[in-house]
C-alpha cells in the first residue's frame, strides 16, 4: 500500500478510470501500465483504476487523477490517498480462454459484460476480446449468453399488452424509412409496436434523425411506457433509453477495428428487441452491392442464424430479403425523408411509390407472422389502412404523443436554401445510382446534423433521361457545404447513364 | 479540411500521437474515435494523430494537443491549425488479413512493424495484431519476416572479427547468472562475445542489473564496438542500445494481455542476436514447475522451431535443456548475485558450485558448437580457463573497459543492513524451495531497484536440515520492506521440509 499526493489532470479518458503514476516509481514497485490499483480517500471513498505512467508530469510521491476519477472520489489537489495494487478482474482469464479457442459458459460471458459495463476493462483488453470473438467465432450458446448479458446490462420496457410487434433492418440503404410507414399501419390496427431506432452512424439519416424532424425522439423508459400504453406505439431513439448499455461500449471497440463479429452483431440486435419485450419480429435484409449484405447466400446464412438464436428466446421471427441496390424513397436526409413519409401517409401524388410498396409488404408479412392476418391477406389489410387514412391519423397521434405538431404539412418542412442540381450529361438510361456516392454527397451537404440537408431524387435506376434533365437536387443550409458537394460530385461520379 | 484553434493539454499519452476534438463536432463531421487526422501549422509543420473525443473540455472550434503532439509541432495556445481527416494506414488491412487467418507476406509484416515504430498504430489496433498472432499463430516464413523487420527497426553492432558467439536463456530461474561466467571464459580464449542482457521484468535481478553492481552497463553502439574490439566481449544492457526498437513496443502490448505468441517471442529473441552479428548461439532452456518451460516436450518443440528459424538466417544454434526447478547460485538480487559470480571466478571457497558447473557446461557446449573445441573436450577447456584464473583476469578487463573497478573484492560489495533469517521449523529434508516464492520475497525486500536487497540461500533442495537451522537470509536497505517480507513469508510458505 502506498500513500500518494493527489494531482488533478483535467482530461477525460473515457472507458476504464485511469490514474497516472511516476514511471520510475512504478518500475521500483513492480507495477506496470494497465495494472489495477484501488484508491481510498481519507473519507473512505474507493475507486479501481488502471495505471498509466509518466516520467515528467508526475513526481514519485504523486498520483495523477484524470477527470472521471477526480470527479468520482471528490478530493482536492494535495490530498493524500491510499493506493493499493490489486489483481486483474477474473474476466481477463475468460477473455484469454476465448483466445485459446475454448467455449465460454454463461457465467464467464456474464462476467466479461458486467466488468465491461462497470468500466473494469481497458480498451486493449476489450480489443483482445472482440478480436477473439471475431477470429474464433461465437457458438450458438455463447451468442445466447451474450444476448442475455447485454439485455441484463440495461433497462427493459414493461408493456402488458401482447403480442408486441417489431422490425429490424440490417441497413446500408439510404432513404429506407419503412419504420415510419410500418408503425402507423400496425398500430392503427390496435396492435402494439414500441419501435426504437438508431441515429445515423455512417449514413445521411437514421430513422431517429428523420422522426426528429417531426417530434421529440428522446424519452425515458417510464415516458415510453406511458406513450405506448396510450397510442399503441412509438418511433424513438434507442440510444436515449439505455436499453442495452453494454452494446454501446462494444461498438466503441468494434468501430475503430472495423470488426463486426457475427455473433456479437446478432446478440446486439436481438438484445434490443428483447429489451422492449418484442414477441414477433420481422427482419429486413436488403441485398445489394453497397448494402451490408451482398449475396443471397449471406442473407440465407444470417436468416438461419437469427432463427436459431430467436428460438432460444422463444421469439417468433421472419426474415425477408429485399432489394438494396438503390436508395428507397426520393428524399435522402432527415427533413427530406420526413416529407416523403408524410406525403406517402397522406396519399399525396408526390408519394414515393417504392417506399410505399415496401412498407405495405413488410406490414403484411408482420401481420401474418403475428397471426393477425390469414396467410396471403396481410398485404391487403395493410394497404387498406393506408388508403383509408387510418395509418395517417395514427401517425398524427404518435407525433402528438411524442410532443410534435400532428398537423404539420409535408410542404412546410424546411429544406436547405442552398441547392445544386445534377443534370443528365447525355440521353440514355440510368445504369448506376450508387448508394455509397449518394450517402457521401448527402453527408457532405451536412446531413444528418443539418436536418435540412440532403438529396431529392427525380430519376431512378432504369429510367430514361434526356440530356440536361435533372436527376437530383442537393440541399444545404450552408453555402460552403454546397461548394464542397460540387467538388465531391466530380470525384465520385454518382450516376452512370448508358 | 477544418481550421481549429489550438489548446494545449499537458498530458503525455504514450504511443500514437493523440488530439482531442469536441464530440458533437466529430459526430457532425463523420469523424470517430481513433480515426486519423493530419495537422498542419502556419509554418507548415505536419503530424498525423489519432482522434480522442471530449464534450466538455474541448469546444467545437478547438483542437486539444496532448504533450507529444504539442512538442512536435511547436505551436502555442490560440494558434490556428489545419486539420485534414486522412485514411487509416494500410497496415490496418494487413492486421485484418491476419485476423482472417491468411498468411502475411514480407512487405505486409514490414509495413506493420514500420507503422508501429513510427507510432502510426493505436494500442487497440496493436492489441488486435498481437491477439491475431497469438490465436492464429505465425508460420515459419511470417516469423522470419517479423524477425527481419524487428532487426531493421533498430541499430546493428558491427564487429569484424568472426565467429561471434552468443547465448540466450529462456528465463524464469532466479540467480541464474551464467552469462557472467560464460563471457569471461569464452573471451579469455580470444573469442568474441558481445553479450547484451535484459534487466529484471518480473524477477529480482536481470543480468544487466547484476553486472551494474560492478560497472556501467549503458553504452551506445559506437562505444560497444570499441569495447568489444579491445577486450573481445562485454556484458551490457540491451535496452540502452536500441537494437530492436519494435520489440519494446510489442512488449508494451503483450505484457498487459499476458500474451506471448510463440513466433513473436522467437522473432524478438533472434532479432537481438542478429543485431549484434552473432554467428553461433547456445540456447539454454531450463525446465521446471515455476520456469517458463514446464515439460520436456515443450522444450523439444521450441528447440525445433528455433532451429528452423535460425536456419533461415544461417545461424548455428544449439539448444540445451537444463534443470529449472530451483534457484541457481546462492545469492538472489543484484549485489548478492554479483558477489557469487566474483567468488566463483576467483575460485573462492564460497563459490556456488551449481552456478560454476552450469557455466562450465554451457561454455563447453558453445566452444564445440563454434568448432573451437573437438567434440567432448569443450568442458575441460572451459574449466581450465576458470582454474588458471584466466577467466577472472578477463572479467577484470571487461569490468575495467565498462568503467568499473577491476579490483573490487566480492566481500566489499554491500548488502542490505536490515536482515531477517528463515529457519527450519523442524528436522528433515528440503522438499520444496519455490522459485516463485523466492522471487517474490527478494522483490518485496526491494530488488532489483535496491541493489543491496535480496536473499542468500544456505540450504538447497534435497539437503538435510536440523530444527532451527538457517535456510536463507533476506537483506534490504529498508526496515519497512523487511517488515513486509515477514508478512509475505507467512503467506507464501516458500520452503517445505519432509
Amino acid at each position: 500500500m502506498f500513500r500518494l499526493t493527489v494531482k488533478h489532470i483535467d482530461v477525460e479518458t473515457g472507458g476504464m478510470p485511469i490514474v497516472a503514476l511516476n514511471e520510475t516509481f512504478t518500475k521500483k514497485n513492480d507495477l506496470h501500465m494497465m495494472d489495477r490499483v484501488m484508491l481510498k480517500t481519507a473519507h473512505n471513498k474507493k475507486i479501481v483504476a488502471a495505471i498509466d505512467t509518466s516520467e515528467e508530469m508526475i513526481a514519485p510521491s504523486e498520483i495523477g487523477l484524470f477527470e472521471e476519477v477526480w470527479k468520482k472520489i471528490d478530493t482536492k489537489d494535495g490530498d493524500i490517498v491510499e493506493v493499493e495494487p490489486i489483481g486483474k478482474p477474473i474476466s481477463i482469464k475468460f477473455i484469454r480462454k476465448k483466445m485459446d479457442k475454448e467455449e465460454l459458459v454463461h457465467d464467464e460471458i456474464n462476467q466479461i459484460i458486467q466488468d465491461l459495463v462497470e468500466d473494469k476493462l481497458t480498451d486493449v483488453e476489450m480489443a483482445a476480446f472482440v478480436s477473439a470473438c471475431y477470429m474464433n467465432g461465437l457458438s450458438l450458446s455463447e451468442t445466447e449468453h451474450l444476448t442475455r448479458a447485454i439485455v441484463d446490462s440495461g433497462g427493459r420496457l414493461n408493456i402488458k399488452k401482447k403480442p408486441i410487434l417489431d422490425k429490424h433492418c440490417i441497413g446500408g440503404v439510404p432513404g429506407n424509412r419503412t419504420t415510419m410507414v410500418l408503425v402507423p399501419i400496425i398500430t392503427s390496427l390496435g396492435l402494439t409496436m414500441p419501435k426504437t431506432s438508431s441515429r445515423a452512424i455512417t449514413s445521411p439519416a437514421g430513422t431517429a434523425d428523420t422522426m426528429e424532424a417531426l417530434c421529440n425522439v428522446n424519452f425515458s423508459i417510464k415516458e415510453l411506457e406511458e406513450i405506448v400504453n396510450r397510442v399503441n406505439g412509438c418511433i424513438v431513439w434507442g440510444g436515449a433509453i439505455n436499453l442495452a448499455a453494454a452494446d454501446d461500449k462494444l461498438i466503441k471497440i468494434r468501430h475503430p477495428l472495423s470488426l463486426d463479429p457475427e455473433g456479437m452483431m446478432m446478440a446486439s440486435i436481438l438484445a434490443k428487441k428483447i429489451a422492449v419485450g418484442a414477441t414477433h419480429i420481422i427482419f429486413d435484409l436488403p441485398i445489394g452491392e453497397d448494402a451490408k449484405v451482398h449475396y443471397l447466400g449471406e442473407a440465407r446464412h444470417l436468416e438461419r442464424e437469427f432463427k436459431n438464436l430467436a428460438d432460444k428466446f422463444k421469439l417468433n421471427i421472419k426474415t425477408v430479403v429485399t432489394d438494396g441496390n438503390e436508395p428507397i424513397g426520393r428524399g435522402i436526409g432527415p427533413n427530406l425523408e420526413a416529407r416523403d413519409v408524410l406525403w406517402l401517409l397522406k396519399g399525396d401524388k408526390k408519394s414515393p411509390m417504392d417506399l410505399r410498396e415496401k412498407g405495405i409488404f413488410l406490414a403484411g408479412e408482420l401481420l401474418e407472422l403475428a397471426g393477425k392476418a390469414p396467410s396471403g391477406t396481410g398485404r391487403q389489410i395493410a394497404e387498406k389502412q393506408l388508403k383509408s387514412g387510418a395509418a395517417y391519423k395514427q401517425m398524427q397521434k404518435i407525433i402528438e404523443a411524442q410532443g410534435g405538431n400532428p398537423n404539420i404539412k409535408p410542404d412546410d418542412i424546411p429544406v436547405g436554401e442552398y441547392t445544386i442540381d445534377y443534370d443528365a450529361e447525355r440521353y440514355g438510361t440510368i445504369n448506376v445510382l450508387s448508394n455509397t456516392a449518394i450517402s457521401k454527397i448527402a453527408r457532405t451537404a451536412g446531413a444528418p446534423a443539418d436536418k435540412e440537408a440532403g438529396i431529392y431524387l427525380y430519376k431512378r435506376y432504369g429510367e430514361k433521361v434526356k440530356q440536361g434533365e435533372k436527376i437530383f437536387t442537393v440541399y444545404s443550409k450552408s453555402e460552403r457545404n454546397i461548394e464542397r458537394v460540387v467538388q465531391i460530385i466530380k470525384e465520385l461520379n454518382p450516376v452512370v447513364i448508358k
